[in-house]
């Protein structure tokens, strides 16, 4: 099929309105909420009536809502919400985005028509992350027809700017809360962190990113006089070379060793007989509890420089720490997680800090911090999916999870 | 002053008309044939009349001309020049061109109007090589002053397409030669082979060239995943790494070290956080007689695929030979420069085969060529130069060559 032109905000011209009548039964069900949410075509910072489906569902379930709309100069506004039911301690919540990426390229399918075909629910947001979202809303629904409201606190943390810029979203929540000294103990984060298959996976941190652009300058010149020039190349291939000669570190207790992955080298010289005046490259650096950004960028510099010293020409390096890497130690909330994966799937999940960042790193400033979700591999992709099968085992994995927290 | 337009073929709406009315004694001086030659604005494949004005010069003196237009599919029309005074042997031939490259930006004149300020008459082509054109001419309407005609012949193989394609220029005539019986002893080529001062180089050969693109084939992945996918980046410089551990030799009798130079690394990732699908890098060999290009293509291939050997994905190589390398061992005609450069500059010229390529390459299939013109030092840039002693220096150097030549 054609790939849908963005949809300009407001622009709901011949569209479905947003579903908003719900039941408590009918919200155990976690297929029809998934539909419903990936049918609001939310790219980000467009919301398309995702948020008002969300919270018309928690507004059944009994939830007290509150829209977090934040703006600032030089980006787009962005609404977010915070549904919360109960009152004190213990208080768990759940952290999600109805944002998604753009739909991209190469679907054999319409992206937001949320089709279901031999058992597997397609559409941007299935996996990533309007799926898990339903699920955990599902887990409740269920928790309530059976067992009541729960002793303590309840409430989720669902942002509109998660594949944003990601400045108008759960930091500025947070950010809020602190301030207001609104109280949060654990909080479960539901991006889909299962690789390949539900229950292989909860993450407790995630390893910090940095990003760095290396222009290396020399003088230009001609090809056949390279003693006349100072050709940059040979210089900054012997810069990454050393940057890359020694494994970062070995890993630490809870992290994966750090990687450094060379993501672009451009000169940009059509001519084959001119030695280019300057050669640039770009790295970015995914590093564990045994770096900060700020002791990388200095290792770096020093290995630069190292390189450079006695050598013509001169280098630039601009180097931007994306985030710091977090860890918030294996706990109660893992071990809920991991104890209702394994009698759901069969499967007993590892403890990971792999993989990129999430809205994690916002929170784990206010609470305890675990990630489980549904499987992510066909997340950002065309035909992105979830299977109806997982939708089950996540929903009774979070249900569990509802149960044994508040069971204490 | 604002660069000037290309000049269309035939476009000379209120331009000077050619200058065509010389007499032997005004020849004497080079100057004036420089600068009339300078005005025409012929920049490959224009001629704007360059060759009739040196056409109409050469005739004043003497000379038989032909005229000999080559054309063929795809690229544009040339016209070239023979003129050739008396028969038998032993015959000089003088080779150059008449085009020029184009302006390029940064003149402080008009690159036309041949000014002379300071003792330099500036222009495109003052060096490369419209002064060197005048100069054997008013070398020879001084012998032919002082000593009249020599007994054997000489002639000038005046191209307009040197410094374009090279396709219908110094070959086509050469082929023409060879097919015709049409016998060359000995050719002068004139391009402008001394680095900064009269009388420092006498070019016996040149180089080979030979352009590789060098394609590496990944598998595109997320850069927070490194081991999921297969980064070509790595790959490639690890290839040139290798292509570039050693020198490919270390020189031979007449020629430098062959050199191999990295021009162009591209990759073209916008993304920070993707590891990209493939990567490019190109380079140019300027090899000596070592080599041929088909020797070194194979040790490329085979230091290539070493690399490559065991590891995932694919490579692409893509070579073209510009040109082999060639070398008139030094004789009769570079001792006769050599000799005629020391006396007039008191500089014994070096015999050398370096940098780049020239329509020597075509000529020494027909005849042994040496190379000695003006200097180098501004062709191809702006403000573009030759001093006036430089030019009267070559004059007299070609004057006692040619009266050397033909006393033997």
């Amino acid at each position: 099929m054609t790939d849908p032109a963005p949809l300009a905000p407001g622009d709901t011209a011949g569209r479905p309105a947003p579903v908003l009548d719900w039941t408590v039964a009918g919200l155990a069900d976690p297929v029809p909420l998934a539909r419903a949410l990936i049918q609001r075509q939310s790219m980000t910072p467009v919301d398309d009536g995702a948020l008002d489906v969300l919270q018309a569902a928690l507004e059944t379930l009994g939830f007290s809502c509150r829209r977090m709309p934040f703006s600032q100069p030089g980006t787009p506004d962005v609404d977010n919400l915070y549904a919360r039911l109960g009152a004190g301690g213990p208080h768990l919540c759940y952290a999600g985005h109805t944002d998604v990426v753009p739909v991209g390229h190469g679907w054999t399918r319409d992206p937001f028509a949320a089709e279901i075909e031999d058992g597997v629910l397609y559409g941007r947001g299935a996996a990533d992350m309007k799926g898990g979202i339903a699920c955990f809303v599902a887990a409740f629904a269920r928790r309530l027809a059976e067992g009541g409201p729960p002793s303590g606190s309840l409430s989720l943390m669902i942002t509109g700017d998660e594949e944003g810029p990601g400045l108008n979203g759960t930091k500025r929540m947070v950010e809020t809360f602190a301030a207001e000294g609104e109280h949060i103990d654990d909080c479960i984060v539901g991006e889909p962190v299962n690789p390949d298959t539900m229950g292989e996976m909860v993450k407790v941190g995630r390893r910090g990113s940095l990003n760095v652009q290396l222009t290396v300058h020399g003088r230009q010149g001609h090809a056949a006089y390279p003693h006349r020039s100072d050709n940059p190349i040979p210089r900054l291939m012997d810069m990454l070379a050393a940057l890359t000669a020694e494994p970062l570190d070995h890993g630490s207790e809870h992290f994966e060793p750090s990687t450094l992955v060379i993501t672009s080298v451009d000169v940009g010289n059509p001519a084959t007989n001119v030695i280019p005046g300057k050669a640039t490259a770009r790295f970015n650096i995914r590093f564990n509890d045994l770096h900060t950004g700020r002791s990388l960028v200095e290792r770096l510099r020093d290995t630069i420089l190292a390189v450079q010293k006695g050598r013509p020409g001169t280098v630039d390096m601009d180097a931007t720490v994306q985030g710091e890497s977090f860890l918030t130690p294996p706990g109660r909330l893992s071990d809920l997680l991991q104890g209702a994966a394994e009698r759901v799937t069969g499967r007993r999940p590892e403890i990971s800090t792999s993989g990129g960042t999430s809205d994690a790193r916002f929170i784990k400033d206010i609470a305890a911090v675990a990630e489980f979700g549904l499987v992510g591999r066909t997340i950002h992709q065309a035909d992105e999916c979830a299977p109806l099968a997982d939708l089950e085992s996540l929903t009774e994995i979070y249900r569990q999870v509802i149960d044994g927290y508040f069971a204490a």
